[in-house]
């Protein structure tokens, strides 16, 4: 197996590419795919700072990295959920790059901040752990983003990512979603650019990325994630990809160049084309009078604690 | 297990309608969900008279007792493909069928009306079987459906192989191909009208109907079918299928409900949008001066017959 641009000892095979990549070269072709989707889509200009969301696993840390080594001036942001063991070692990997590095880690903990944690909040809200998490999430970063006056807030969604969420919202053709699927979102009434650079790799790449630069990451999963349908979706779509590679690279990219203008067509700058106004609660815009999260957040502080699961070890 | 309508012994659960039923109110189901697919798309009127392609299997004589059972002037089309024992034991069935009901069987050999078979046609034409077998089929369909007069040629396309379908549609963005996957294709243009009234039914319940009905169908799969992409994407719908059941439904009528308009808009009432004239050997419209059917048989007529297959047994 030999590298296809030196010819040297390849150590992993890209099979969408059909090649082999020496580390070296393997390297190169991460960043170099990462500065192609931000050239293609227009996510950062030369010099603009970056948040990127960073949860201790391979992505978050890879697109860090990436972005540093790049130029781009970029702070991580840590959120501590509360789902036990699995939060406390995934902080560590996150401080540990930033240590490394010798970068900015912003964290927040969403006990300490907002009064609960995501095992209590999906108790209380009687709601997967998986949804109130995106809520939380997203908040804690869209403020985070607008408060420290960065450019554009990144996060680590790759290519296995987008196409199972694609999947998932076809298969149920959540045409709003669809509308809003695009790997840079412009900022706009009170949210800020949202950006996914690494929707041109893999997570097998990102993984690969990580253990040829030396990045520690966290590779556990996380413990509340089982069994949820973004989990059946990926593996649907690998069950194609072994037998068809570069199948979920056409199912992407295909939607963004042949079918995402047929969805967002008559869509106005309004998320779902409704309009917004600031939150009673905490100013961020939405379409009531107090936002899903400060909802959420109000009924769950006022919860008894709950303990999360045990570890689940990554297959 | 009791039967969701008489509360009697039930013989079959349909688990993305969550109900159980006995023998005659599963055969009155599939009689209401064929009726309603045909009024939910205009498909006939009373007692217009169909042509329906009949495989010998599940889906087509199904289908064709479902019709004739609704009243519907019906008769079948049996085409000989010539994919050695299973072609004769097809046909043996379809046979069989219309001599236990008084029924017509048109029957049209492939080899002795034009001069090849589908193991000789894919080799000469070094393609997929079933690439040569669709041109094939929808060829000699059409020609049958307009010579004999008749108001509309049906096909027994079931919810699973129209998810299948319109899966594959999607995973490659085949816009042209999705502008045009609607259960009911008006006659236009020297076609005849296309419809599909399974399409309400999954393939278990074909396959029971045939049972509870005493009708004797072909069980086996084609044994040159095996490895197609289709029924890859068909293994990845089933995953999902069964923990979360109803998605097929929700996929195939959710396109049709909230995605279809969006990739038929601009669409002229030519295929592709391509102007179409007679083909110079045979008449039908086609968009060069020779139709890929005739300059497929043209060549399979001139090579060496070839044997098909062995039987596979459908798992």
């Amino acid at each position: 197996m030999k590298c296809r641009v030196c010819k040297g000892p390849a150590v992993i095979d890209v099979r969408r590419h059909n090649a082999n990549f020496c580390p070296e070269h393997f390297l190169k072709l991460c960043r170099d795919q990462v500065t192609r989707a931000i050239d293609q889509f227009g996510m950062l200009t030369p010099g603009e700072r970056v948040l990127v969301a960073v949860s201790g696993g391979k992505d978050s840390l890879a697109l860090w990295d990436l972005l540093l080594d790049l130029g781009y001036p970029t702070d991580g942001l840590y959120v501590g959920l509360g789902i036990g063991d699995y939060s406390g070692s995934s902080a560590d990997h996150a401080r540990g790059f930033a240590a490394d590095r010798g970068v900015t880690l912003v964290e927040v903990d969403l006990r300490e901040t907002h009064g609960y944690d995501i095992p209590t909040g999906a108790k209380s809200a009687r709601r997967a752990p998986c949804s109130v998490c995106g809520i939380s999430k997203r908040h804690v970063f869209d403020r985070a983003a607008l408060d420290g006056g960065y450019d554009a807030l990144a996060t680590g969604h790759n290519l296995d990512d987008e196409a199972a969420v694609l999947f998932g919202n076809v298969l149920r053709w959540e045409t709003d979603y669809l509308a809003r699927q695009q790997p840079v979102l412009p900022a706009r009434n009170g949210f800020p650019r949202k950006i996914k650079p690494l929707v041109r790799l893999g997570e097998r790449e990102t993984a690969a990325y990580c253990i040829l630069a030396g990045i520690d990451y966290e590779v556990e999963e996380c413990p509340m994630a089982g069994g949820n349908k973004h989990l059946g979706y990926k593996e649907a779509l690998n069950a194609i990809e072994t037998t068809s590679p570069g199948t979920k690279q056409q199912f992407y990219f295909g939607y963004l160049e042949r079918a995402a203008a047929r969805f967002t067509a008559g869509e106005d700058d309004t998320a779902d084309g409704v309009d917004l106004s600031p939150c009673g609660r905490c100013g961020s815009p939405t379409p009531g009078e107090v936002c899903a999260f400060c909802r959420l957040a109000e009924r769950a502080a006022r919860t008894q604690p709950v303990v999360a699961p045990a570890r689940r070890v990554a297959s």
